[in-house]
């Protein structure tokens, strides 16, 4: 099972899948996605992969700050004032995070918790449904796609692969696109390096970190403002693994923190 | 035509073109795309999205250098010495540069004279075809795009968006990923800024990058040691645009450089 185009597939198929109503803590995202697939008429193949929104995953999980709760540090003072912004929250996004890596022009950028780098630790004001709470993002979002691939094989039968995404902006380039941050069934990358090109040249460092292509192309369908949490994506062949953590750069690789 | 899930679509397909053939400098890649297409048995439709990997593009456009035609200057000597890179090639990237923006590791990031940041102003020596060629970026990809999208739609009769897409690594992530470097017939973003969100509360940044979506979505069918070098989008509703240059992020506005 080599990657993508590899071996014939010529043909992805995305489909976004509704129908989930509101989540709540506690709920087994597995099975409300198997019954919204079931619903739609979509068959469950082998190989299918499920984008999954971080929010809903979040939300299942129950992981909520009350604003009003949070007592906001003199450091998170002082910094919400350079920022501009609401000493509370930059309170929750320093709790979130193991380092600050950038903090200027309105922006708060951090190393979180779980090792990804992104602005306001990953933690999300909109579609929360309550002023003065804020969502934070899973504990291990590894663990949560493992649960949720794990519930949904075991009412299919069929093996596939989860992929929690979230919504990130980037150095260098304006606008948002989504990034893998849980990852279970599948490898994050599809390693083409000592591999020969067409030309028969060996491949130096060509490295594709298919599960966060994989998100962005599943955000073309979710959306931020309907009710879309959840694409499923039929027909990209891929390599099973566990875990997201690969895909982050270890410090002394990476030139810009 | 509103972004993605907003307006009903809940599915979209993507296929990868094949039998293309060797590029040639000259070549009209919107015949050779249509021809393919036909070959193929795809049916032509109004909304469609082409996304068309750079390296074609620099093909047909002829785009190559002979490293032994190279004279490395002083500067590129000592700073191909310092990274443990060939001085020709460093001459090459330099000369395809307005700026570095990160010289370590033996990594070599610069803006290139199209605005991009990435590794070695983006050129580049595989599935080039013959050793000791190096291929430069597309002088100018939205023109590219646009001549590609005009001959696409008036052999087609349809209206089509055509990007174009390069491989490129990121800061702080491991793996790369495509981006959108070329831009015609669709806008880059889809913005939700100022749009209520399920629970009616404004969103205030959410600014969807979605040609590198897209571009991203369609490296899974193209892969990298494989004949396809385009990829067709069918489903995806977008909002008319052109040009690429709203992507690239102001220094002004950019913490990263």
């Amino acid at each position: 099972m080599r990657g993508g185009s590899d071996e014939g597939a010529s043909r992805i198929a995305l489909y976004g899948l509704r129908g989930m109503g509101e989540v709540r803590r506690g709920d087994d995202l597995g099975k409300k996605i198997y019954e919204s697939q079931r619903k739609e008429g979509i068959p469950f193949d082998d190989g299918d992969i499920y984008v999954v929104a971080q929010k809903v995953v979040s939300k299942a999980e129950g992981k909520y700050v009350e604003l009003e709760e949070v007592d906001p540090s003199p450091f998170a003072e002082s910094l919400a004032a350079f920022l501009k912004k609401e000493p509370k929250e930059v309170e929750v996004v320093l709790r979130e995070s193991r380092s600050i890596v950038r903090a200027r022009l309105g922006v708060l950028i951090t190393e979180n918790r779980q090792g990804i780098i992104c602005a306001n630790s990953g933690v999300d004001k909109s579609n929360v449904g309550k002023e003065g709470r804020i969502l934070l993002l899973p504990e291990k979002p590894d663990r949560s796609a493992a649960r949720i691939r794990k519930s949904l094989e075991s009412l299919s039968g069929k093996k596939v692969a989860v992929v929690i995404s979230d919504t990130y902006g980037r150095p260098w380039r304006e606008g948002q696109v989504d990034f893998a941050i849980g990852v279970s069934g599948i490898s994050c990358f599809r390693d083409y390096r000592g591999k020969p090109d067409m030309y028969g040249r060996l491949l130096k460092v060509t490295n594709i970190a298919q599960v966060d292509e994989l998100a962005s192309s599943a955000e073309l369908l979710m959306g931020k403002s309907r009710g879309v949490p959840v694409a499923l994506v039929k027909g990209y062949l891929h390599e099973r693994g566990e875990g997201s953590r690969a895909l982050i750069r270890k410090v002394t690789r990476d030139l810009f923190r």
